[in-house]
């Protein structure tokens, strides 16, 4: 299909329901779609980190786009990431992506290997070149240790590199910097800026974002659809009090011992372990070498789904 | 070939000599293997940092390993890297390497995600298990975020699981409290501790380090050679010329402008320029995105291989 | 004077004049204490980042507090950073700062020495106990190397050993999480959280900060005055005109060279040369290491101050 | 006294002895300085990291200068920390400490507020004017955030603003830098270069580095004087046994429980309980806000006091 510019609303980041022998659980995966889609959200991010890109081989990625361009039928628009370390590579998994269907491509800066801003944009322009479909910027210093910066979005939006921005850094000042250059006309017309925060999507669409890519819209799509309607009516004390209620249900992340895991293995198996006591996947599994949730981590994530009225 | 329990010597990092068209230059690439082994080198370990392993598509991986092997023709042991984010993705790249002629496979702990050590522990168990082949462990935490400490290293080498460890973390404290553990039969017997550093091999051989993995040893293995064996015979005197001539040979890293290029366009970029001014690769081409070296930085390499009586 | 709780509004880190010689220029600052006043900020806060706090010697803080509370005599307000690597020092800046009149002292977590949250707390309630005082927290993670958790904050809240926080952090979503703690009534009542940014005001706003305190509030203070207002009004698109202005006269803050100075000289030269184009102090003159701005350089603050109509 | 240029052989940074209320333990303090000097150690560094300094107040500091030069009496050349946020109270703290009769001082790059190479430079070149005696470069990033580079160090020495260097960095390679430049002569003569490693002694003498400032010297003077001893006589094995042996008494600055506090009070703390178990100071008592080690942690450092034949 046509993606829409700017690309707009709710985009969940979709998880990769996996077997319990570590393959792409392609049934769940396409009943998490149909749940997804069912709940009104604006378009699909495959192979991002929520959904584990890192972690899938290259057949699975594949699987994956197969699976979910499959279900959906041109139902809505489909983002891949292209997740990997530098530009050879990176075009690799996009026109694999694209071949299997997707219709934009979401790519980081690369990473393992340190590189400035020149190296940056000439990763993007390549890319682009190379990919000959939309490309969106993936900002996420945690994992890629380069923040993005606005000068550099912006230029490579003005030249028609970049079709958008996904935004999963921690900071809002950097995101209002590209959004007042896209309001002065600085990019090309339909330049879309996604916000990757679960927890301060108010403020972001405040200053203008124009849509959210959130992890836990995994679980509770219906919340972040509420709460993006009511910004985008100027309700922002309804706003307010459902992203609260969403902030809460986030503590579901932290379910897993930090003595017993990273904040990866707990906040993947967090999302999934919801999805799997929602019955909307068949089993919580994580990819290696990730660990999974014990039983007693399990009822905290029960518990932050009751009290959000999820189960 | 069986590989040497421990591995020791010098065993140079091999750079991926490629064609200005971004494919992997065979002749060129089997040409460094002469002169490398004709320098009396120990082992190559290919598929590393400077070989640009994080810019080479899965293709073009296969295709080092094909050539190096198929030159060396068991003459010298091959190590191969085994780099990508997580288990499931560093299993195939290990097999694909182990199909093609590897003896072993070097790998880093997960990166992107953020892991802790009982990660770690469990990514390195899993490769291990599945590689039913060597495997060293590969501590870069200026690329891979996480330094491995020396209680993981002893214990999953006393496990078993590694065949030793490739050390380029800055600091030595870590690698005397690996090498003392060694020392008093903490770990399986033949385990090997490598030090990645270019600039203090001496310091580390004093330490009891096994060998060195020198860079800038495909630029002057000679000189490595000489000064392992200076260590060797505890002419620490002649071992310290040695060093500091190296370390200043070491200064073309810095030739490309920081103005125009990071440090790893500029080192990667400093050595293929080095090999390229020798004559024993046919282009000083460096993998996308990364810089290329104009006129004046590659005078100044030349510069520095006239220094060092190279030119 | 008896402090507000909560503390609301726009209280500027104002900036400390200096003489040629480095010595505090006490009748420039007590000219900016009346420019800002006059403006109509809601109080004041001294001895801050922004007021070079951490290049004053003992003597010239004690002199900065005297000043400012002689001048404002009672009229609004005075908060008083205790700027210091550990708790002894601190508690001996803070019992200065309040005889010399301040209203609240505003501490950071230890720093130079590394510390973990339970040595954090140990910090502040000593510090609370031994100050007598209201004690604000300063979360500045790029200055102090440590993060203040939600969970933290808020639970000294809860024990009435903090009266409010100043988070300086560059993420909103910890702020949210402190301020939907204040809303859960998990604090003492009465407690203030303020912003540092000077950027994303209206979005700290919206998630319901208390105060806003902008360094650039020094150079225009009617700007953040006005900006406030709007928010407190809820005139969301009012508030992000002012706002976008005041983003872009911040850019005064690059003013400097990089190949120069490092971003502390080029920020603090920024501001304090504005203020001396404004004709609000008498030099532009900043603390030792820093570097000065240059001709070249403060004409680019001039093109900013007109740009955005103060000069 | 005149200090010897260069300074060689051990200088321990001395322990600051506390009584329980937190006052700096004169009697305690002379007594440690008598073990110290016994052992034979060729200087004495005060107010350095391990000497709490950062947790001293002005008043506490000048005591503890007094105490140490009175007790002396010349017999040792004395270095003093000045360690401070920047320039103006950097020099104070320089004059305070040269007034009580230190010989030298020894400071960090500005930290808290960020800065360059350039600021760095007029920073100990401001200093070096203002205290009219010798000043150390104290490199410490893991406390500063800044590695002071070989190049900025070399120039400094080349400029007689540093009459050393004081080298707490983890990374060998900069040490080496340093030292190569020492040896072709590009600093004034009597620079000296001193590596606060407690754990590679061997490796940074064999380098060239002219002396230690070992924390753990504080424990066991008499180790170190050896250690530095048989590196003098090319004697490395011996040396490397009696690093080994070191290196595991070190072990006890982890005695502190990781769940309770961070590393700086199990550190501290484990060298404060293991002088107070040696009978050379009466209480272990630790400045505020570091957490004392528990009676559990108290018999981890016996035991290790024990294994060393300390006890």
């Amino acid at each position: 299909m046509t993606l829409p510019a700017p690309l707009t609303g709710v985009i969940p980041p979709v998880c990769t329901p996996l077997t319990p022998e570590g393959e792409v659980d392609t049934v769940s995966l396409a009943r998490l779609v149909d749940h997804l889609a069912g709940a009104g959200v604006d378009g699909l991010f495959v192979l991002g980190s929520t959904s584990e890109a890192a972690f899938l081989t290259d057949r699975q990625r594949t699987a994956v786009v197969d699976t979910v361009v499959g279900q959906l039928d041109g139902a809505l628009p489909v983002l891949a990431g292209a997740i990997d370390m530098t530009t050879p590579r990176v075009v690799e998994h996009a026109r694999a992506a694209l071949a299997a269907g997707a219709d934009a491509v979401v790519a980081t800066a690369p990473f393992y290997t340190r590189v400035q801003p020149q190296e940056v944009a000439r990763h993007f322009r390549v890319l682009a070149e190379r990919a000959q479909a939309p490309v969106y910027a993936y900002d996420l210093p945690s994992a890629v240790g380069t923040k993005l910066g606005a000068d550099l979005v912006l230029a490579l939006a003005a030249e028609g590199v970049l079709a958008g921005l996904k935004d999963s850094s921690p900071e809002l000042a950097g995101l209002r910097e590209v959004l007042a250059g896209v309001r002065e006309g600085a990019t090309a017309p339909g330049f879309a800026v996604l916000t990757g925060s679960e927890l301060v999507v108010d403020a972001a669409l405040l200053l203008g974002a124009h849509g959210v890519v959130p992890g836990l819209g995994n679980v509770d799509p219906h919340g972040y659809v509420r709460l993006v309607a009511a910004c985008a009516r100027g309700d922002w004390a309804r706003a307010r009090t459902e992203q609260d209620r969403l902030a809460r249900l986030f503590a579901l992340v932290d379910a897993g011992d930090p003595a017993r895991m990273g904040r990866g293995s707990s906040a993947i198996g967090g999302f999934k372990t919801a999805l799997y006591l929602r019955g909307w996947i068949d089993h919580p599994t994580t990819a290696e070498p990730q660990i999974p949730l014990n039983e007693a981590e399990t009822e905290r994530v029960a518990k932050h789904l009751a009290g959000a009225g999820l189960l």
